[in-house]
């Protein structure tokens, strides 16, 4: 492993290590999050002859979600709470090192799972200055030696008797380690944390809601979309958008995906639903949850920020990965940009905007059967709501029916990747509607403060032009152009997507199944290229890195996550697993669970 | 699925579906138990490109031992206590049924855990009559529809609350279902039960010991080998060799396998050590624990029986299979043999006797290192035991050093096999030897009566010729001539091997390792030929079938038994585990825990 001189370095480092494609050093293969990656030795050409060279399992049942980071030849794989992470070697395939999780004192394992919403999953690790860090289920940082798996140091980010938990996958920036909270179902108020990477000491804490220093915001200085362009968000901006102090048990939480821009020094994230989800009890905009964050990796302050679902009745988390691309576009008004943030959002939107500036360039459904809203006013920035499908408008106690998509959104937590050689974007598609009754719920620390019933089922209308259809399948692959915001072909999936993609310079792009497969398709055409049935339903991210010159594929299968929870948990009622149970029965037909890492590569 | 006329038809319908190498449709590949297929597509020549074509977790963690059956293109798998079956669909990948064990109402799973010494194993199905047979872990024999999953019948063979469980492989013989019983470390004492395969109704049930019509011997005509020939038994043959009621929790468990030879009508099998593990409690040669049973199947009586290690001091428990091989052969006084009985004990001898008669025609170590006994007497067929390592003669809470074989034997339950191709039997090894010391010890019922202390490590001495060595290595792949008692040839292997092995027409064995590999060896040279790393360590048992014209190979992976009891029950101390965890710490960074089903092919 590297020995690394100064803290300062930490960023170089990460970034270095993500120019080789020999290694997967972030969860996203890179700052920007393209997942996307230059090699190109297993191609659309030869694909078909993949095959898997070795495997192992974790030990683990629940679902596993994220994927494995490759440095410099050392492969670090985890599992979902009570964790435990392993330090691979590949030559041996054999452990290097393992940490296996044990609750600090006072920490109660199982009333931990009790808060997790969406079963024990986590997304991952993160690397940098020879620690590896993970965000742990009891919303612990830990950091372990890169060599040794022991404990460097760990600090607490929250309280799991107050709902708190942690699932995302860190990101380390120069000398800070970024991670966020979980807990929109329990009325946890989100924030970001950034931790000092030698120490844990906290270096800045901004929360989604609340007052103005706190949330860091600058009145004068942090921008959002305004009547048609960028302005000042003024004074009390979140605050004025609640009732009384229900900000402060306000949800938009930050249980995603963290990218950054190393010239602009920005960390870009989006927040999660406002809670409850019964909208009626939460009046306001509910600023600034549901919103894409654009912070000051230094300071945490905010430079711009824009809300996508103003007020939200559907539960559209807005946490789901921003992409950073470069790619020239014109916007309608003529303008010019370059440097974009792209964002499929659980609302069914794929949005576009300048990332310097905060400017929103494109909003379009990326799933047609998208019918909360019928646009988005891309003056205001906000969504046309359809009366027929706002719950806060058919009010507490009463079933809204067939809205699209479900509450799971048209996408969730596993992220895209965008090829610059095709200049379109992957989409881990999830084709379901729901029904959804909000109900009166009152806040009690660490209890559900959910307060709505789900029923959630497949979309039933076609991906591309929103038309009645029988088919019953809930996934949908879908290639995107995000200049124009149109799809450019897709294809069906029988089950949503749950797993983060990969593209690479082979113009091929990589993704599992909630079945268990692990597919491979021709980046320029979608035709599928290979497919191998994995020991269990993949909600894992894949990874490809390079081994003694030779190129490699690893994925975690495992299933779970919410899709899978049903599953992972046990649950037996349709409405359970906040909804997800019933939707998803059928997969037990084609998997069970089991965490095993699995690695391909061409004879 | 078959559609069988009549019960009287089970074993012809079994009998033919063996006959089929496109189905495996026994433990041992047909009733002989010879786990040769006669399918040579993968062969040794192309060996070295199989690769794995699919993969099925079956979510659960702990021990998967025994294999797959394949009964007209469906797969039937099943894991260990609490048990799960699964009936696969070749096609799809997917799940036909699934059976999930529910514990009977006033049966504690987590008692029925405690009395199963060796891990929560199950050694596997067995299929008849349309049916599914499983000796699950509390000691029931559930019959499930073949097609539905759905439970037909079952029976309690036994009360774990006596310490009686089951990790057996059934065995279907005509219109009867034939199961043993686990509880050897409990005092339990053993029998062989037949059940009707139509309702469960027992027909008869007979004991390792005890009086002689409980344990199906006739004093006149069940013969035993005397003095260089077959004599009778004679009156209390087992009650005179025990101290008063010792018998009555003295041991003899069946755990094991069961053979079957159709023209003979005799069923085969080997029971287990006497209880306690103290062996100065208990004088006498404790008979007939450690002996090879030869029955008729219709009811029950021994035709012969011959007792291996009377008076048992080591846990060399005479369970292993018994493989029915038919060999011209001469024996030493010149009398011509060919049906043959090869059996590769504990204790570390390769017997071969004449299966008709009984008669003893070969008693030779198959792990030179063995030195607990210098010979087997061929007069009297008892082994010459040195008394520097009788724990007898040591004595009470005296340790006696250095003995080899290590109770876990010179072989433990993984069966052989052997190939009519190259007349060789394939041992799967275990290389290890121990310190014991025996303690005295009471019997409370379903209370462990063990009676002993063990340390177990590495043999250090040369398989082949039992010279020292500096080589750590546990494990042998052994090729055996069963009509001379030699070793052909012998590769070491880092960890014992714990999998049952299976040999083809093509040349090969295939079995796997604890590591997790998946080995093919040539049959003639030992050479290796492919190797692959499964998600966890093998312990279960390879088979091979064809499906759609094609020849696959598959086997559960899953660290647990014996050996991998450490690991599994997550034990830490060097003497738990009945002396298993120090000598196989050192797997844990090559595996993990982990049940999924992996299948092979040729590209
Ligand atoms: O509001 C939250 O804090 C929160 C947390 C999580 C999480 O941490 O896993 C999920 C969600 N919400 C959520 O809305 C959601 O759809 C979801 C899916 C998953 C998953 O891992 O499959 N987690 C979460
Ligand atoms: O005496 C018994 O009843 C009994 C039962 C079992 C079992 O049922 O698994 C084992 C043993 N003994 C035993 O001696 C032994 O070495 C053993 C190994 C294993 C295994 O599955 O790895 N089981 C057993």
């Amino acid at each position: 492993l590297l020995a690394v001189p100064g803290v300062s370095f930490a960023n170089a480092e990460v970034e270095a290590l993500t120019k080789d494609p020999k290694n997967f050093a972030t969860w996203g293969g890179n700052y920007a999050g393209t997942r996307y990656s230059t090699l190109d030795q297993i191609n659309f050409k030869n694909a078909k002859h993949l095959q898997p060279v070795w495997t192992f399992s974790t030990g683990m049942l629940r679902g596993h979600e994220g994927g494995p980071l490759v440095i410099n030849d050392v492969i670090y794989i985890h599992t979902g709470y009570p964790h435990k992470v392993y330090a691979l070697d590949q030559a041996t395939q054999s452990v290097i090192w393992e940490y296996v999780y044990a609750p600090d004192k006072g920490t109660d394992q199982s009333q931990v799972i009790s808060v997790m919403c969406c079963d024990v999953v986590n997304r991952g690790l993160a690397y940098g200055d020879g620690k590896i860090f993970l965000a742990q289920g009891d919303a612990t940082l830990v950091a372990l030696d890169a060599k040794t798996g022991k404990i460097v140091w760990k600090v607490k980010n929250g309280d799991p008797k107050t709902g708190m938990t942690a699932t995302n996958a860190p990101l380390v920036v120069k000398d800070k380690v970024l991670t966020g909270i979980s807990g929109g179902e329990f009325g946890v108020r989100g924030f970001l944390a950034a931790y000092n990477i030698k120490d844990g000491s906290l270096v800045w804490k901004k929360y989604s809601m609340g007052p103005d220093d706190e949330v860091g915001l600058d009145p004068e200085h942090t921008m959002t979309w305004t009547d048609g362009k960028m302005a000042p968000v003024g004074k009390d901006s979140s605050l004025k958008t609640w009732q009384g102090d229900q900000w402060k048990i306000g949800g938009g939480t930050t249980w995603g995906w963290y990218s950054y821009d190393p010239d602009l020094n920005l960390v870009y994230y989006g927040s999660g639903n406002p809670s409850t989800w019964n909208p009626v009890q939460r009046p306001g905009d509910n600023k600034w949850s549901m919103t894409i964050w654009a912070r000051d990796v230094d300071t945490g302050e905010a430079k711009w920020v824009y809300q996508m679902t103003p007020h939200d009745e559907w539960d559209y988390d807005g946490i789901n990965e921003m992409m950073l691309i470069d790619q020239e576009m014109t916007a309608k008004d003529g303008s010019k940009h370059s440097k974009l943030l792209t964002h499929f959002d659980r609302n069914g939107f794929g949005y576009t905007l300048d990332r310097v500036t905060g400017e929103l360039l494109v909003a379009e459904k990326f799933d047609k059967a998208v019918n909360w809203a019928t646009h988005v006013d891309m003056k205001t920035g906000r969504p046309q709501v359809n009366p027929k499908y706002s719950t806060q408008h058919g009010g507490v106690d009463v079933d809204t029916k067939g809205i699209c998509p479900s509450a799971m959104g048209a996408k969730n937590e596993p992220p895209v990747t965008y090829s610059p050689r095709t200049k379109l974007i992957y989409i881990p598609g999830n084709h379901t509607c729901m029904n959804y009754e909000p109900f009166e719920v009152e806040y009690t620390a660490g209890q559900p403060y959910v307060g709505a019933t789900l029923n959630i089922f497949p979309a039933r209308a076609n991906v591309k032009t929103g038309e009645k259809e029988s088919s019953n399948h809930m996934g949908s692959f879908t290639a995107w152009d995000p200049t124009t915001g149109t799809i450019a072909w897709q294809f069906d999936e029988p089950f949503s997507l749950w797993s983060g993609m990969v593209s690479t310079a082979g113009d091929i792009v990589i993704y599992g199944t909630l079945e268990g497969y692990l597919k491979v398709r021709d980046a320029k055409t979608g035709e599928e290229l290979y497919r191998f049935k994995t020991p269990s339903g993949i909600i894992g991210n894949v990874s490809t890195w390079t081994y003694n010159g030779k190129q490699y594929i690893g994925v975690l299968s495992g299933i779970g996550g919410w899709a899978g929870v049903g599953m992972a948990a046990g649950l037996e009622g349709d409405t359970e697993g906040l909804g997800a149970v019933g939707a998803y029965k059928g997969l037990s037909s084609h998997t069970k669970l089991g965490g095993v890492f699995t690695v391909f590569t061409l004879p």
